[in-house]
């Protein structure tokens, strides 16, 4: 059980101080930094972090032990990996504590690095947070009159405002009519509280034990091997081609299904990540279709994660919806592969991640099935409301003639724009490196480098017990106070390492944070690599 | 696995009217209604809706079965019993859609049944919500003075504001030190997505699989129930005394852990819910010792559900939290009783159910237990932010001298003040009738009254293939509109019934509520008792 896999060398002690540091890292994960999610090393080796027993522990006590001690946890629990979070995030925050100027791409979080919010929707949610002041004779000095009409129209439709529990009918109904839907019916739309606990959802009723598998792009984003893992289930890795900016090639996925029914699993799902997260690549329509045919002759259930359907910076390959490839198909296709489709307001250009809004949408589905997810759902009663309201708005943003739609166009192509602008920064940043190659960030919000780390870093980090990706991350932070998430927290294969970093930093910081990148590539490459040219293990 | 307890009587055909009935059932489970808890009937036996397999399976198509159908779904999510949600509210909502005026007092929902907003917090959130608005100079004709300072006082301690994933630190620190809590740690606070969402991450720490169980309160409100069978764990009942106020007697908890015991089952935790639901009474601090010794000599973990601490409606037994009295017992005690503490700002005089804002306190918890708990919090990034800020303003609400403070208080004491009315207007209307018996609502929103059934009413639910409550509830609900909860769906003791409805009516529309109530319970009486005088079986 104590693999020592982690280099978290204060953890091994069981002294005061370290007891303290652990509560201090504890406090540090728990207080008001922005959160990074909990990254998986490279599949299947694990990263944990390991404590000596308190000192202050009930075995030393009269009573004995405690009912709930770390032992007699729930093991999924215990195994759900999310490791990376504890060296690199740790370290940035006490850095910052220290007075450390640390610039936070480890997380998607648009708005805690500086973009603004959307004008419209938050003075629509605010009236709606606060319908007294539609009763003020003065509203209309504070808020745009469409702003007030469309506040007033959402209030007339949930009795009860935004404290009552509510799941807004009005807004199924809007999401099923859309643009991102495609022939649906309202009832199989489910709002919840992000997207990632639909997912969470899906996959807990998919999931019946550990001989049930779940196909999942490597690299991925981690809540799916960490949500598999506390489920129970079987994580069955299909890896996209880096060569190939980050392609799925659909033998790979025959090649993992086969290994995974070899091995006595059965596979029920897949997941799809569109645009990829931390790989950034948007699928084709041709790659949809074949991912849908694949998933129609393997009877599994699709997984589209699609909540980055807004960021996209290239015009070979828009968005296009897993539901609409899968309608346009026809027969049998359209009508037997089981798909849920997943969104949010967390992502594209309004970034609205402290919201908490999201919603799925099911295809095929029994009525039996809907209604156990249904039956689940509602024992946490109903999403929060107000974030409904932002997936209303979501999509039907005010429209030409409107009296924000000037505003709430200039404000959403600037962010785009932007952003596509920072993509290119960024990967033609790490491209200039002579050790690092980096594919274009078709979409989302990342960059996902391959950094090529010479033996004598490998040795370095060997000896420092650390995995290299994780020590050359810890290096780059001490050194530039950039934090970044270790490739292997998505996984990867084998000797090959990344970094991840989001390329949501202002875009006048941009230039600076790369050259601040390159200068400490440039220096580190120089102090571990005794040739200057270095090979890729 | 066709036990047909339902009497649902329209699921047994698989005639296209049976189909589009069933999805119009969960068509109008999915919209916009005030929801309802999934209730479970008389521990342990089971309502379940079944449904006969659909006419356009694909078990009649080429290509054979859908990967996901009902028969291939995780047991637990099969097995977790909401039962009741289906027959009451599904009529309530179908007569409703007819045109019929409903009553829906089925969930503890006050802003969906009138109840105003506190306007202080809601300045406050709208202000955050729409930080613009504190750059415009008229921001004070709309807004107060107080509440644009507060608004200003927590964005500065919220980057991105509430558009980022974030944890408030600030408010962590506010809770530890509040009156809730007592020598607390903010770094064992941690912010959830309403209270319910807390109970379940603990609960699925706690419970490793069916041979793990958990005191439950009987009757309880079924999150327990519900989420125990999610889990794969067991529920062990511990029967509250109706003739006693519905208070709690430790030799019930001893016979029951003993019984458990004897089964070969491990008892880890016991749920109170203080003030009960939905019981409401309301634990003297004595009551609170002998359970928190109980605790101690059993081992186990406590789990304290504190929603309702604000509703109390006698003066006797004032709230104390179980952290308080458990602090103030001193060592050992203090030092090893495990307890966690929910809570929430969904109840009380604030309402704000729709916000999903809550919080969970842990005591004597491991450090490595703490950060297991945190990593799989993280997976969901972290709760939303609008709610964080409710609940910070729960905690620091106007004080005296405030400009807010006057209106502060009149609204909270209003609504406290009434609540406390209507919860005896309620008792008093069931105790007038001969057939019912209803203890005094000492505190939460409920009155549950025990409703005696006579032969005739038995004979005919049972030809009607209903259990009786529900029989009966069915019949108030067409004759009256108002929609209750069955008891079977919390538990009761074999052969006892009662129904739940809420205190949450307006004031001025009680009287005549429970004039119908008693003219369609009369009326029931007379048609289904022959003597005019009844049994309790």
């Amino acid at each position: 059980m104590f693999q020592n896999l982690s280099s978290d060398t204060t953890t091994k002690k069981s002294d005061k101080a370290s007891t303290a540091r652990l509560r201090g890292n504890v406090a540090v994960r728990l207080i008001g930094q922005p959160l990074q999610p909990f990254d998986r090393p490279s599949i299947p080796s694990n990263l944990r972090i390991h404590h000596e027993p308190e000192s202050t522990s009930l075995t030393d006590r009269l009573g004995g032990t405690y009912s709930l001690e770390y032992d007699s946890l729930n093991e999924n629990v215990k195994k759900c990996q999310y490791a990376v979070r504890g060296e690199l995030y740790l370290r940035a925050s006490e850095l910052q504590k220290e007075g450390k100027k640390i610039i936070f791409t480890n997380v998607g979080n648009p708005h805690a690095l500086g973009q603004k919010p959307l004008t419209f929707p938050r003075q629509v949610v605010a009236l709606c947070q606060a319908p007294f002041l539609l009763d003020d004779p003065n509203v209309g000095m504070l808020f745009s009159a469409d702003a007030i009409e469309r506040a007033k129209h959402y209030l007339s439709l949930t009795s009860g405002g935004l404290g009552a529990y509510k799941v807004a009918e009005f807004i199924q109904r809007r999401l099923s009519a859309s643009y991102l839907s495609y022939h649906n019916d309202p009832e199989l739309i489910f709002l919840t509280d992000g997207a990632s606990k639909g997912v969470m959802q899906i996959l807990n009723c998919v999931i019946r034990g550990a001989g049930d598998g779940i196909l999942v792009p490597v690299p991925q984003y981690p809540l799916y091997s960490a949500t598999i893992s506390l489920l129970g289930g079987s994580l069955v890795p299909y890896y996209l081609d880096e060569s190939e900016n980050w392609g799925l090639d659909v033998n790979n996925l025959r090649q993992s299904v086969s290994q995974a029914r070899s091995q006595g699993i059965s596979v029920r799902a897949m997941v799809i990540i569109n645009p990829g997260n931390p790989t950034g690549q948007c699928l084709s329509e041709a790659n949809l279709r074949e991912i849908l045919r694949f998933c129609y002759s393997e009877k599994l259930v699709l997984l589209g994660d699609e909540v980055y359907q807004q960021n996209i910076y290239q015009d070979e390959r828009p968005f296009i919806s897993s539901k609409k490839v899968l309608m346009d198909m026809g027969s049998p296709f359209s009508k037997e592969v089981q798909l849920v489709s997943f969104h949010t307001v967390s992502k594209g250009y309004w970034g609205e991640c402290g919201q908490r809004g999201g919603y799925f949408e099911m295809t095929n589905f029994p009525p039996r099935v809907v209604e156990e997810i249904y039956k689940v759902a509602s024992i946490a009663l109903s999403p929060n409301v107000s974030a409904q309201i932002f997936m209303g708005l979501m999509v039907s943003s005010p429209k030409p003639g409107d009296i924000s739609y000037d505003q709430f166009t200039r404000e959403s192509k600037g962010i785009l724009e932007s952003l596509r602008r920072r993509a290119k920064i960024m990967t033609d940043g790490f491209n200039s490196c002579k050790n690092a190659v980096c594919n274009f960030t078709e979409g989302a919000m990342y960059s996902f480098p391959q950094i090529q780390l010479p033996p004598g870093a490998l040795q370095a980090a060997k000896q420092a017990g650390k995995v290299p990706d994780v020590f050359y991350c810890l290096k780059l932070l001490e050194a530039t106070g950039i934090s970044t998430v270790p490739g292997s927290g998505f996984g990867q294969k084998e000797g090959v390492f990344h970094l991840r970093t989001t390329i949501l930093p202002a875009e006048e910081e941009m230039p600076e944070i790369m050259d601040s990148f390159k200068k400490f590539n440039d220096e580190f490459m120089t102090q571990y690599d005794n040739n200057f040219g270095y090979s890729r293990m």
